[in-house]
């Protein structure tokens, strides 16, 4: 953070760490999309008659360059370029000169911005899919490896009824495959091509081939109108990081299970030692840190729900500049995602459990006890519940 | 609101309130709902031999009976029943008896109320789908009274670019569809059967048949294992209220386009005197209140979806009674989603442009200049836009 | 809910539901405190002499026996009044006739609501803080009466070092007299008085003395300038609302612990019998409901939160309807505060300790070895720590 | 972002970059403080009889030479180091050896990275509040610049009665000064010494004076009792950020006023050329991004509270390491709280008023009249109201 402004900093540099803000860092992981999509939208324009063959030729090397060298990091984004796209297209041009000078147009930053952000939201979600399987198989990993460990089946924090970490690793593994379902759902927002709606009024006086470009970059459908393009900015977004916080909450809901039986008094279960830190005062303590940031992630996917829906809120139609900034609660979103899944299937595997010191409560079979006896004796089930809820008061 | 913390209310007066807190009054949209699902169950208890086929005659009569005059409102779920399911219970036993005492084999309060609740959200989300194509189809109505009236196009809120009523209207009407569809993809997590899995460990002791529920009360599929349906409560609740936050927040963006160009300084539109109110001390006033009000709803329904997300953070797993308090967002998030959709088609009715009044800046011209000068001068784009920039600067 | 508009309704009462919503309802709480800013409004205008001396008379007798016959339930606010403003206006009238035409005169209904909220948010935030305090003291009183009970003190869920049930009360007592001192400090913010700034733009062509009504009414200082008091609306309102989500925050950590050390696992502590509730099925079982509901309420309160401060996002300045919307979620969060502090103080007194029960694992006092061992060798304090560490391991 | 979770990194690096995060970036702006706070402890140490004068001299010189050399940049905090509180220690240990191992004497990571946070927020608080006050100063200064311009004074975004420019600012500079002192409000919840508490449950074994650092540090009180310390993390960072998001939620309104008369169908105002930017297709476009930029970050504000009060939701008390995400939404939304106060002056002296162009509907003066009748005839308010509105009707 270089806080120009307050440090007498000249006024343009002010403007520029106020608008650019950390586009220029954000922007990096959109740079490769960018290409692609900008090839798709050269070719396009080279099919309709509006660039040379040799200029789409010298386009698509020189831009294919561009993107390897970035990938090996031989260039970055600079703050005085303002964003990935301004970035590229002066790289372009300084490299080829006045034929990169063609390739804007029929495009708007608007429409080029949002073909990368899709094209990468999509192998995003691929992602989350893939880490959520991945936490689902550690669970059935675990189910495996313990097929006859009891566990209490608690309602209100109270043991409640019999079950077993089959069961309930089962019951979490249930839910993680179906956020993946989840993330997987978010694709038919993302999936249109918004390329050719421009600044959100389409490319007057210009004979473009939207459907062109979006069978090239894979899309489902061309978005249409292309009024609709800007509107629907941040609703896709939402809706990933949506989901992204109920996957959160539910590894924050398994996290809470595993520190509750990993204290002392339940002693169910004890996390990998490499899942744990030490204290920095107390000699004996190894603290399960690991499941704390996974049950504290899951906030963190809040607040960046929130704060995309926020940004979108009440804005008149039509693009604006407050839609820029749904891209930082967005990364941060995926990242933690990503970050969490990541961590989850080691974490899972180090859990050691400790069958002999799961004791279930003799009372947990009251529920099975009521409904024997009202099957045995074809008494209604609220009298067998209370002939048994009699015999446990003695 | 009796408020008897402060009136030295007796303990369990008190305790009652805050525990049962505005469930009857919630509950009574699902009475019907439970009934259906008490039926489904009693069907199937008598299918496994659990019930005698008189007595599931009695209940289904009964429970139809009650349902009945409940919807003629002849009885309403009290405070000291707690909810709607005891309620139901508690009057079916009283009116035919031991029968009644029956109908509680195979299930818990846990496993019923969800039957009954997704059965009223496959309703809702029915209902609130209708609602959001009546938006669309009144933007359509709108675009097609108004074929000829231009508007301009805006972007950061400046004139753009030339766009026209039907253009803006159909960009609306896209969005409101895509979030019609967003409604219809809640019906994933909504269509899974809960019953057979009780408290959330399943009926031991007992030969229950999940499958015969879910065939009578067309759900789509069982929830497997029994562990994840109580893990999964709340995750519909919060897609619902999130695509109805998406959902609003379009239709606020829409009333802050109208509200914009219902100013006296736009001047482009007037809402129908009948959608507007009256100051309380300024004579001349005509106000937007029905528009500004649908713009305000889009923060309840972002209210709505946070605490529902936030019920459910961080618990552990198994039910917990926090669970409980879900139904008091997602009713209000439905409510106002229902309210905002079904005033939204008349209002815009209402809306008279006045298109004498709506003129462009003949500088929205300007790419499409750049864009017929690039391509009738075989000149690259960038160059085409300065000089374009450079006429008009003069 | 009527639900007027699935009804076929006519449109004027659709609009009437839609604009008016649960105002008439809402403001049933703010009739007692509209009168008396009422009544100090015609004081001051009787004053300046805008109105006469029997007119005073005649409007302050209608105005408190109004009141009077509000608070002993002889009249509600009608949907069709819309607000509580119009309805005692237009009940004075009613009763008084043309002096009632007089009352408005240098007032609008923008400062006028303002002027009873506030006068009735220095109600609310007295009760609020009366009942934390009341929650500090039950703490107190459980402490005083576990004197000798220790407690493992936890971090990151570990027993870490010594504590005691008197150590843990006044942790919380502490932090809950802060939140109340939070409550307190609400008031800078409410203590203004809005009268005189009408509609936000003053009362030209009038003589009126805003400091003669603040006098009236005990207000801290008048609002200046009149352009200021619609901007602060909902400032206030959500500055309590936080506050209240602090305390409720708290009272959920509170209520965390007792949930964790009343597990079957810990064994320290049960809830009295008439906090805890039965289960539908399962007849041995005793739920701690009242904690897992304080648990949850602190969802609700950050959900009031996020919706007071989402529905003054952005707003241009000037009064918007949208503000109208602040009251539901405000007095929502104050009843639900005030109800979770009046179950707190029992539900604590209903504590039962087992302290035969509660056992620290003796390595809690590894850090006081720690110490005492860098104190009496004089050696480095990581030294000590190591020391020490190494004859645990063994 | 090293992203070594999908790159086969070895186990502890993965566990490493999970659990440490960015912690070691955000750490940098506590350096100093943690030095200030550590010096002031072992300066107890030694007055407590702990420490040895010559150890307390080479600790201080080595602290204060390498606070100095983090200032010039010289050393940053690592990965591998984990967070700032150890890497402080051990380049003090590096470069001082044994007397360096003595400084955690009576004191843990927990109360010593609370003492730095405290002291860094106090500093932020100032600086904030400075920034409040400079916009407010510019607000005025733009107000005695247009002493005379008109402005219609909006309710319901219509014009409802005359206004100006300068009674327009100054409702604003009234706002923004009010949370200028709500910012200064919290420093009661950050002025309070947690020094002492060490892990929350003090020092057994240690005569260590609380006092003593209290007093060196400034701080007003010393933070009882020791359990209290814990718990209290996250309020006065949620409260921050709740009075930044009221001033951001304020400048957002200010810059909605800005956009909204900025348009061209207003036309109240131009913004300096230097607040805007231009589009990539239309040549003739300047839009005014900063207005936009600074109505967008009250967003970003909502979901850093949220976040921060997310994380501390229902966790049981004692420390849990979910704390320590706290720092990144707390130090995001006061770096965007100053740069947006920093952006506003200059971009509030570059708005050009255009007075000609404004223009107040006669209407505006209806109230005005309603009021001047009713005094100059004698007749009730109402009365004068409706021969006005009778008037206007005509």
């Amino acid at each position: 953070m270089t806080r120009l402004w307050d440090k007498g900093a000249p006024l343009d540099a002010r403007v520029l760490e106020f608008t650019a803000g950390e586009d220029h860092r954000l922007d990096e992981r959109l740079v490769a999309y960018d290409v692609r999509a900008s090839i798709a939208h050269a070719e396009m324009l080279e099919k309709q008659g509006l660039l040379a063959a040799p200029e789409l030729r010298s386009i698509r090397a020189a831009l294919t360059a561009l993107a390897a060298e970035h990938a090996a990091g031989a260039w970055h984004i600079e703050l005085a370029e303002e964003d990935g796209q301004t970035a590229l297209e002066r790289r372009l041009i300084t490299r080829i000169g006045a034929a990169g000078e063609r390739i804007h147009l029929g495009r708007s930053r608007n429409d080029q911005v949002l073909a990368a952000l899709r094209l990468y939201l999509r192998d995003a979600v691929a992602e989350l899919r893939a880490g959520a399987l991945a936490v689902a198989a550690a669970l059935d990993a675990l189910a495996a490896r313990e097929p006859g460990t009891p566990l209490p089946g608690y309602t209100h924090m109270q043991q409640a009824m019999p079950s077993s970490v089959p069961l309930w690793a089962a019951g979490f593994a249930a839910e993680i495959r179906d956020d993946g379902e989840g993330l997987a759902a978010v694709l038919r927002r993302i999936d249109k091509s918004p390329l050719g709606s421009a600044a959100g009024y389409g490319t007057p006086g210009l004979d473009i081939d939207r459907e062109a470009t979006r069978v090239r970059l894979g899309f489902t459908s061309v978005q249409h109108p292309v009024t609709a393009v800007q509107l629907s900015r941040g609703k896709a977004e939402a809706q990933l990081l949506f989901e992204i916080t109920l996957l959160l909450q539910d590894s924050a809901r398994l996290a809470a299970d595993v520190l509750l039986f990993a204290t002392r008094e339940f002693g169910f279960v004890t996390p990998g030692e490499a899942f744990t830190t030490g204290s920095s005062i107390m000699p004996q303590k190894r603290n399960p840190d690991v499941f704390e940031l996974i049950r504290a992630r899951s906030a963190t996917a809040l607040g960046c729900l929130v704060e995309a829906l926020a940004l979108c809120a009440k804005l008149p139609s039509g693009y604006q500049r407050d839609l820029q900034l749904l891209k930082a609660p967005l990364f941060r979103g995926i990242d933690l995602g990503l970050a969490t899944l990541a961590i989850l299937p080691p974490a899972l595997a180090s859990l050691e459990f400790h069958a002999e010191a799961i004791r279930l409560d003799p009372d947990t079979r009251a529920a099975e006890e009521a409904n024997r006896l009202a099957v045995a004796e074809g008494i209604p089930f609220r009298e067998a519940y209370r002939r048994v809820a009699a015999k446990l008061r003695k």
